[in-house]
C-alpha cells in the first residue's frame, strides 16, 4: 500500500495531548479551553434533542443558523452574505478548510501558503493533487512579506491561504495587509481561503481585519470560522464557510459528500445562542485578560514571550533554558517539567526550527498559575 | 472556475426533502426516521455536556466508544478489531466512506462500483482522481453478478465498493456472495470498502453477511457503519470505520485533516448506550414490522412492491399507474399525490431508468397509514 500522505504522521495536537495525559502534565499544547461553555447553550442542545430535532439537518446547515451567521457578518464586517447561497455550516472549521481546497484545487494547481501554518492545509492541498508553494512569515513578528508573496504568484496559482489572527503565532493582520492583498488581486486571478477561526480574539482594542470587510477580497474568498473557538465547545465540531454563490456552489458539492451535514441539535442551540451578542463581543477582553495574566505569571521565568495580538496562543523563546530543538524541549517540558506545549517547527514544511514553543492560555486561572509555577522553576 | 465535480448537482435527498417541505408532502424520500431516539440516549448527551465533556475528542474517537464497538463486533461477527489501531469514529458514515476512498485511491486507480449505488461513492472516487468502473446489479433482484465483477478487475483495480444491506434496493448478501468475493480476492489484490450501515436491519431471520465474518475479507477491508441508522439519530452524524491497522493508519491520516474528530458529548452518550444490546438486537424485527405494515397497506394499491430483505427502504414499480420516468413520477407523487419518494435511476451513473421508486418506511405507523391512503387512491 503506497501512502497518499507519505510525509504525514499523527498530528502534533494528538501526540502532545496524549503525552500530556501519559505524564500527568498540565496540557497547554492542543488549543482548547479547560473551562465550561455557557450552561444555557447546553440547555438549548437538550431542548432541541427533546423536541425531536435529531435527524439530518439540511446539507448546507439549518437555515436559522445561516441567517444568524449572516446577521453577525453584516453587523461586524458590513458584508452581506446570503444565507441561502453563500453560507454553509460544516463539521468544524477543519471540514470547511478541506472542502474549500478540494472544491477548487485541481491537480497541478499551485497554492500559496504562509508559514508557519496550521497543519491541515498542506495535506488537504496534496490530497487534491495541488502543489503547495511556501512563503515564510517574517521572524519574529510573523508579518506578511507581500513582496515575497507576489514573487511566488504564477499563472498556476489557484489559491492563497491566509490566517489572521494567526495560529500558532498570535500575530494579527493590519488594514495595510488587506490593502496589499487587494492590490495583488487586481493583478492576479487567484482565489483566497481565509482562516478566521480566531476572529473574536483580537486584543488591545484592535479590530479584526476580516477579508469580508473588503468587497474585492470577499468576492473571491472562502472565509472559514468556528463556533468551537467562540463558544468554548471545540468538541462540538461546528464551523462554517462564507463564500460568494459561485464558490459556495462548488463548496457544497464537496461538503455534501464529505459529511453531508452537521449535528442538528448543536446547530439549533448555536442558532438560538447567537442572539447573545455580548458573548462574542466580550470574548477578546476575556482572553486578553488571560494573556496578560499568563504573561505576568511568567515574568520571573526564563522564557522570553513574543508579542501576542490575538488567538489564545502565546509564543515563547526558551534559549535561556536550553539549546534543545523545539521538538525536544516540548517533549522534555511535558515529561520532566509537567507542562505540555507545541513546538512551532512542526508548522513549517521543512521543520525549520526557530526555537520557539507555543502555549495555549485558554485555561482557568488556576491552571495557568499551576503551569506558570512549574515553568518559573526552570 | 472549472468545477471539480461537473456532473454533480444537489443530492437527490436534499432535493426531494425540500420539495416535500414546499408541497407539504409526506416525506418518504430521504432515509430518516420520523420518530424519536431513545430518551435515555438524549439524557446521556445532556449528562456528558453538563460534565464538561465539550472539548475535542481524540481524533480516532473516544477510546470508550471504540472499545464498545470492538465488543459488539466480536459478539456479532466473531471479528476482533483492536480499538487502538483498527477502529475510527467518524462524522457520519459519509465521512468514513470519503476518508477510506481518499486514503487509498490514487489518480488513475480503478474502483469497481455495483450499481445502483449510494450517491456519494462516485464523487469521492472522482475527487481522488480515481476511475469508477460500473457493474450493474441484476434486475430486479439486485443480486451481484460475480462473473461480471471478475471481468472488470484489472491490475489497476484498487478498490471494490460493496453494500449490504443494499441502499436503495433492500437486497442483502448471502453467504455465497461472501464466498464468491473471497475467491476473487485470492486471485486479485484489490481492497474492499464495505458499506454496512444497515447491518441491524436484515429481515426474516436472516443473518447480516458482514465481510468481518470472513478473515480473508476483513484483512483487506474498510467496513463502515452508522449510529444514526441504529439509534434513530441520523442528524447526530456519528459513524465509524473498522479496518486492519495498516489501512486504519492511512485512513486516520485523512480523517484527522477532514474533520479531525466527532462531537464529543454524542460519542460519550453512544458509548454508554451501546450496553443496551437489546436495542440493536431487536432493530431488525422493529423495522420488519414496519416493512410488513407498509406492504399490507399498499396491497390494494397499483404499486408492485419488490422484495425487501433489509434496510428501511421499499422499492416499487409504478407501471400500472404511469409511464412517466422515475424522476418525473417522483416529482409528480410529491407535488400532486402528497408523498415524496426517491427515483432509483439517480443511483445509476448513466441515469438508467428501470421505472422503480424508493419509499423510506422508517416512519411512525400513522405516517405510513397516511401515506398509504394517498398512494392507494392512485
Ligand atoms: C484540531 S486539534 C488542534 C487545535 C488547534 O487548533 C491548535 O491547537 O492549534
Ligand atoms: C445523507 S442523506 C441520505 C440518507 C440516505 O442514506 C438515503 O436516503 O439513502
Amino acid at each position: 500500500l503506497q501512502s497518499k500522505l507519505p510525509n504525514v504522521g499523527t498530528t502534533i495536537f494528538s501526540t502532545m495531548s496524549q503525552l500530556a495525559l501519559q505524564h500527568g502534565a498540565i496540557n497547554l499544547s492542543q488549543g482548547f479551553p479547560d473551562f465550561d461553555c455557557p450552561p444555557e447553550l447546553v440547555d438549548l442542545v437538550t431542548e432541541a434533542m427533546r423536541t425531536g430535532l435529531n435527524q439530518y439537518a439540511p446539507s448546507p446547515g439549518l437555515l436559522s443558523l445561516r441567517q444568524k451567521i449572516s446577521e453577525k457578518t453584516q453587523l461586524l464586517y458590513g458584508h452581506t452574505a446570503q444565507p441561502e447561497t453563500e453560507i454553509t455550516v460544516t463539521s468544524g472549521a477543519t471540514e470547511a478548510l478541506f472542502a474549500a481546497i478540494a472544491a477548487v484545487v485541481q491537480p497541478g494547481d499551485e497554492v500559496v501558503v504562509l508559514e508557519p501554518c496550521y497543519d491541515s492545509y498542506v495535506p488537504a492541498i496534496e490530497l487534491s493533487g495541488g502543489i503547495p508553494v511556501f512563503v515564510p512569515l517574517r521572524f519574529p513578528d510573523f508579518s506578511v512579506d507581500w513582496q515575497q508573496v507576489e514573487e511566488k504568484l504564477t499563472p498556476k496559482t489557484r489559491l492563497l491561504i491566509i490566517n489572521s489572527p494567526h495560529n500558532p503565532s498570535g500575530a494579527v493582520w493590519q488594514q495595510s495587509d488587506l490593502d496589499a492583498l487587494t492590490r495583488l488581486t487586481q493583478k492576479h486571478p487567484f482565489l483566497i481561503l481565509s482562516d478566521e477561526v480566531y476572529e473574536h480574539m483580537v486584543f488591545d482594542g484592535q479590530p479584526h481585519c476580516s477579508v469580508l470587510t473588503v468587497p474585492e477580497l470577499a468576492q473571491r474568498a472562502f472565509v472559514v470560522s468556528s463556533f468551537g473557538k467562540t463558544y468554548h465547545t471545540t468538541g462540538w465540531k461546528v464551523g462554517y464557510c462564507i463564500a460568494p454563490a459561485l464558490l459556495t456552489h462548488e463548496f457544497r458539492k464537496v461538503h455534501q459528500y464529505l459529511t453531508f451535514s452537521t449535528a442538528t441539535p448543536l446547530q439549533h442551540a448555536i442558532a438560538a445562542y447567537l442572539d447573545h451578542q455580548e458573548h462574542y463581543l466580550t470574548l477578546a477582553l476575556f482572553y486578553q485578560q488571560k494573556r496578560d495574566l499568563f504573561a505576568s505569571l511568567l515574568a520571573s521565568s526564563k522564557f522570553e514571550l513574543l508579542p501576542c495580538a490575538g488567538t489564545y496562543f502565546q509564543l515563547a523563546r526558551y534559549a535561556q533554558i536550553s539549546d534543545l530543538s523545539d521538538v525536544d524541549i516540548s517533549q522534555w517540558l511535558t515529561k520532566e517539567a509537567g507542562v505540555a506545549v507545541i513546538p512551532v517547527s512542526v508548522f513549517n514544511h521543512d521543520g525549520l526550527d526557530q526555537q520557539v514553543i507555543r502555549f495555549c492560555f485558554a485555561k482557568k486561572e488556576e491552571t495557568l498559575r499551576a503551569a506558570a509555577e512549574r515553568l518559573c522553576k526552570l
